[in-house]
């Protein structure tokens, strides 16, 4: 069996913002030099999520109102964690909505994906750094 | 390490529907001859779901019911996916709320599961040809 | 390969709770000798969760009233599952919100983790008993 480790970094420069990583992803499993397993890959902040969906500007800013909708950003006052300094407790429901992680599987040293499957970093509380995790095993 | 991939495909005859795949997967299992592992069952499609919960067909007309009051299918416009030929923009994010994926422990060459779990797969979309990928590693 | 197996059980003392299960886990990791590899931890019951996310009891009563919003427990009749005995349709659906399954990477002999990730059981339909599975794969 081989594993792999990889972190990824992002500095989104606004509250939110994602990004697409299934090619830094499928890099890391061609250097993992793995052809048949699993690949999990999560974000190590806990208002970040990485999930899986796919390439369409309109449906990312779908994404964006229905989060909003879902879990406000304002009035900062209706949540218990923002009390002191905090400003972020939309950002720990919102990322609890889209998901922490996505487990891939590997086959014949590819993503074993679906047509429209990418795999995005979304960032809820941005403009300082963050990472995501891969880790893969297999063999 | 023994790894084994097998696609199910579906084509569910209306907008919203589900399917109980706790056997196809499990015969999966038997199939792959992994006796202590994981396996990873994922939608392929970006529009569908694949969770675990249990067989209970008033709950599930429950979920239908929630998922509409969360991310209602019309007015198709209140959505930018919708834009152009689309009409799916509510189907990305009931998927969402639902989940990709369930990743489940094989023990002794079984689902290791609680006494009511059973795995689904729940289109948001139906009326075509969708898949849903099974990956199991172990030994 | 080594697989390692264990179980948590709970009996929470009130319809709704949670419970850091950090320490086990990590507990379970030594014990299973695994330096390289992955942890599975879910829930076993169709009615509670694991997550991923951080200890701040305010932030955890934030969870509480949106949970209570976005799936209300009363009125019970709102929900087919609840004809009959049952009380608990609620339970289920969030559940869903907040996740069935962790799945984490270990590194060197520990849960690969970032400063503030931390493992919760969630249970939404308690006092009774109730267990969590930890699957570890890896070498």
């Amino acid at each position: 069996m081989i594993t792999y480790r990889k972190e990824l970094w992002f500095n989104i420069n606004k509250r939110r913002g994602l990004v697409n990583i299934t090619e830094a992803v499928q890099e890391a499993v061609v250097e993992s030099g793995i052809k048949e397993g699993l690949v999990l890959v999560n974000a190590m902040n806990i208002t970040s999520s990485v999930f899986i969906n796919t390439i369409e500007s309109g449906l990312h800013e779908d994404f964006e109102q229905w989060l909003e909708r879902l879990a406000p950003e304002l009035p900062y006052e209706q949540y218990k964690h923002n009390k002191g300094d905090e400003r972020n407790a939309d950002a720990h429901l919102k990322r609890t909505i889209m998901g922490r992680e996505a487990v891939v599987a590997i086959t014949a040293g590819r993503l074993d994906f679906g047509s429209w499957e990418q795999i995005f970093y979304y960032d809820f509380d941005g403009m300082r750094n963050k990472h995501a995790l891969i880790k893969i095993i297999g063999e």
